[in-house]
């Protein structure tokens, strides 16, 4: 069979992109760097929201719902913010269009200028911070710990499908607490939902650690981050939380009345995943083939696929499918059966190989006869014929396998692929050569970090969290280092 | 205790917008016409978008996600939905700001103009029928049956919290099929979920009916609309569902290759449910003490109070409480259990009142020593001792009680305020005495809807869909009417 997607080591970023286009996720609209998630693609971004919401509820957290636009005046409050995100943005100025005196279509009214024009939010702090002002007015009131899905813009010049589109879709905490202490555990806790998320849900193994201060968000006292490493040796980053400190409490002016009367600025958080953890899914499993899919974010997790020649032989295979259908499903697996007349068995096989559905079943007349079936997996691309007697269970199973091995594999990945260096050429030769995450020493500069990224394209990820205390040198200045942060090029 | 609402004999647009604002459900925002929702109004929002979102997967749809924002020349392709929804819109022109060369704050950078303006949806036909136009070739690949939950902006000049706001959250079904009786069947069928959804869940007894032409979508051949009663005798329209014809696939040149191999034009339907369905939901139980939410949809179904003097009584109390709050969640209940030592009961009380939680139960040291609870109901506003042996399946049977018998309360309010008339003259002192729906007969003609319209407000909310066949003379112009069709003064 002809293969439907350009070779990884070809190109990768053609596999990418023909992968998300093949297997249905996503496609460029007609407007400028927007996307359209198809639906196969939303059904698994649902099911990411679905586990992310029930683990932000579980800390404690509500959602609710802020304006789309924010007056222009309020990125101006808080002064790093502004450079940040206020750039590059989609400004509304009008709000109404009127019939072309031409008689061709409509225009913009001249009439209907806005006094102050909005900003269709980049990110929400300042709406929100200048919300909070109305709800904090003593230590009673904290914490907030709120959360909104929405959907975000920033104009994006080189956009790639789910990795960096103009529109995207996220979720925003917004935190607000009465104490300095209490403001960074929850950067913590959030860091860790994340990581928690990211390793036991997407099956993808990542670095925590805190980004140096040219790489905070704009307006943050700390960023934490977790990494991710793709299978082209490139870092995604895949989640931040951030300690904002009082300053968007003070460009907002937003005080409590502490527990001894005393007037205090309130403690911030903000942190947030996005649509792009869809492309760190897709780009940390998949193969030639197709998408690999973790069992637990997959919105198929098995389908059955009847083999037959007469029509009598499906409706044998059909009565054992179905009964099938329904054990599986009260063991909660969602499971398709697929007895679509218009297309073949080989057809199909190939379209849910791409499409990642983990577990493949084939059932034919020798199957009908010997009680057999046959089961496929899908990320090590293996079949087997089993016993149909017991053959639930054995599923059951080789889904936790196959979530627990794809992890592995991206370990392994990682693994192979993170090395420790302490020469500054060394670091170069084998970022071009082999890519992935570099341990190195850096003598915590931002002079250092910025020649490193001139030079080499590298930046540093992070400062890991369990990095351990090692004396050292930077590889580039030769002055001393505490201990080793995480290099990598990055998407 | 002194009221926190304006009583709704006084002014019940005061009474629903004090009771958004005091039951934390809703707020103004910064950005005209806006409005944040807090999370108590959020999570009752979420509680009905899942059941919605179960309700349409059930009936084999998916969702998807479409641009934020639209192309200016979109709007001009479909004649009547330009009109509709394209004058009074916001309009992005620019997309990026630059430092005021003053130094005070940023500016819209007049070289960041757009080519083509975009404008933010206010409704999504124009983006998804041109997104279908590349998905759909043959009839293999109807239908398509997609949801989108989402938000969108119109720009309305006098906005209400939920009721009517520039921006707000909502969901828009838009299928394709290639027949015409497949759409209606769908158009009819999303019809039944959301009359379903309104009276089983919400407890709102409706009307469903065709809208008049002149009452229908912009760019739909048929609207179909579900009608709810308000307690100040005005309708609500609480949802929509559209037959469109060919309109859409026309105007994006949409086309499929049916069996016969022949091209035909798709065929459309559009169906939607917006926040507003919070305003319905407030205005239809609500009394003058608060909220009265449906135990279905109340994000807390039980309240516990416990009433106490000293630590060791408290103590007792919450020892029977928590064993109380881990029986009914393991019903399915949600409950809470308010042991906060900085509010008294008195202050509990009416703050759950106010919040519309339907059952709250207070246990005190005579409670502990009787074996007894007291269980209010917030529908009845009624209290009873009951024992505490047996208390969860009394409960839950209650809830389910106060579930009817809103329902109950709404449906008899609705009979007592539909009036047949065939006097215009005592229709028009009907609407102002005594207000609500009025069948009456009308002669078909846009000329005599416009004129009771301009004359009364009053307008036709539908014509209800089990309407039986009636001969009669048109209130206003004695012409022939073959049945009874639907007026009200509406939201």
């Amino acid at each position: 069979m002809a293969k439907v997607l350009t070779s990884r080591s070809e190109s990768y970023a053609q596999w990418y992109n023909d992968l998300v286009l093949k297997a249905d996720l996503a496609e460029n609209s007609s407007v400028r760097g927007c996307m359209v998630i198809k639906p196969y693609g939303y059904a698994i971004w649902e099911k990411m929201q679905r586990v992310l919401d029930d683990m932000f509820k579980e800390t404690g957290h509500v959602n609710a719902y802020f304006p789309l636009f924010i007056p222009k005046s309020f990125f101006s409050k808080e002064a790093a913010h502004v450079d940040g995100f206020a750039k590059e943005c989609a400004i509304v100025t009008h709000y109404r269009l009127k019939n072309d005196p031409d008689g061709k279509g409509v225009i913009v009214d001249p009439d209907a200028k806005l006094e102050e024009e909005y900003i269709v939010r980049p990110t929400s702090e300042t709406i929100i911070w200048n919300t909070y002002k109305n709800w904090i007015q003593s230590y009673r009131d904290l914490p907030i710990l709120v959360n909104q899905w929405a959907n975000v813009v920033r104009w994006e010049m080189r956009t790639r499908l789910f990795l960096r589109t103009a529109e995207f879709l996220w979720q925003e905490g917004h935190t607000a607490h009465s104490t300095k202490e209490e403001a960074i555990k929850e950067t913590e806790t959030m860091l860790g939902v994340y990581a928690n998320f990211a390793e036991q849900w997407m099956a993808m193994p990542v670095v925590q650690g805190y980004k140096t201060a040219n790489e905070r968000f704009a307006g943050a006292l700390e960023t934490l981050t977790i990494e991710a490493l793709m299978q082209d040796g490139k870092a995604l980053q895949s989640g931040t939380s951030h300690f904002l400190g009082q300053n968007f409490a003070k460009a907002f002016d937003v005080t409590f009345t502490n527990k001894e009367g005393k007037i205090e600025h309130v403690w911030a958080t903000s942190w947030g995943v996005s649509t792009r953890l869809m492309g760190a899914l897709i780009m940390t499993h998949s193969d030639d083939n197709g998408l690999v899919l973790p069992p637990k974010l997959a919105p198929t997790q098995v389908v059955i696929v009847p083999i037959y020649k007469k029509d009598e032989e499906l409706s044998k295979i059909s009565e054992v499918a179905e009964k099938l259908v329904t054990e599986l499903k009260s063991l909660g697996i969602s499971v398709k059966y697929d007895d679509d007349d218009k297309r073949k068995p080989g057809w199909k096989f190939a379209e849910y190989e791409l499409k990642g559905v983990p577990v493949r079943l084939a059932i034919g007349p020798r199957d009908l006869e010997n009680g057999t079936v046959e089961v496929a997996r899908r990320d090590t691309l293996t079949k087997e014929v089993m016993p149909l007697e017991g053959i639930t269970g054995k599923i059951e199973s080789l889904l936790n396998d196959i979530q627990e091995n794809i992890f592995k594999k991206a370990l392994d990945y990682r693994t192979e692929h993170t090395t420790k260096v302490d020469d500054y050429e060394e670091f170069k030769q084998l970022l071009d050569d082999k890519g992935g995450f570099f341990l190195c020493h850096w003598d915590g500069t931002s002079e250092t970090e910025e020649k490193i990224k001139a030079e080499t394209k590298a930046t540093i990820r992070c400062i890991p969290l369990d990095a351990p205390n090692e004396e050292g040198k930077c590889m580039v200045s030769g002055k001393p280092s505490p201990k080793r942060v995480l290099f990598a090029r990055s998407y």
